[in-house]
């Protein structure tokens, strides 16, 4: 029965259960996405973090897994941490970028004689500083 | 000589050797680092990792490691693709309250007679596009 094995029972050579905990999630048709994950996290520890989750959550965290054991064979040294890294520059530029340009706004206000600030360029400093790292919805979240 | 060994060997209750890879970077009296990238990669991955890093840069490895498995620890499902997710969500903000200031300066300009837009509203569009995920300087990488 070798063609209904998962990728992880196939990589194994082992029969592939019917409540396989990994069938799910790796086919056998892409041994790529598990040879990712198995480099860096092994078999077993997979398993591990799957039977701690919820099944509807399970998908989720094999995706996470995959980007970042995806970015680690890019940036052995960095990982996913790298990117981290560049976001938090970028931030910081581009809010560094709309602070000079709100007060430059605030100077064009007054030489046109508007003195109060657009509702825009008032709202902007809220949001940007409103934001913290938790997101309402996680099915938005971003992979690739 | 129990006082000598690292946390790795310490934790698997054997002679740390001179040449240990693990020591440098998991001392005895931390043993809760290696415990954290222990629980999700595992002491043989994480070996593998180090033997195929130059020594110079085996510390960052852990490190981003380290911070990787933390993010693990307190999101199983997204670790730290969740930050990574919410950076994007807050660069894409920013940006966007930057492109909306820089166009209400060209109208305020426009309006104070100055047509050609200042110096610091031209240039920051072109830095905002011109920054991609790389670093020039590995060194300064952010991790916590």
């Amino acid at each position: 029965m070798t063609s209904t094995r998962c990728a992880v029972c196939k990589y194994f050579r082992r029969r592939c259960p019917p409540e396989c905990i990994f069938a799910p999630y790796f086919p056998a048709d892409n041994p790529q996405k598990f040879a990712y994950v198995h480099r860096f996290y092994g078999a077993s520890n997979i398993s591990k973090m799957l039977e701690e989750l919820p099944v509807h959550l399970r998908a989720k965290a094999i995706e996470s897994l995959c980007y970042e054991a995806k970015c680690r064979m890019q940036d052995p040294v960095y990982g996913c941490v790298r990117i981290i890294s560049s976001l938090h520059q970028e931030l910081h530029l581009a809010q560094s970028q709309l602070a000079k340009t709100q007060a430059e706004i605030a100077l064009l206000n007054a030489c046109v004689g508007v003195v109060e600030p657009t509702p825009s360029s008032s709202e902007s400093l809220v949001q940007q500083n409103g934001i913290d790292h938790g997101l309402d919805n996680a099915s938005d979240i971003w992979f690739y």
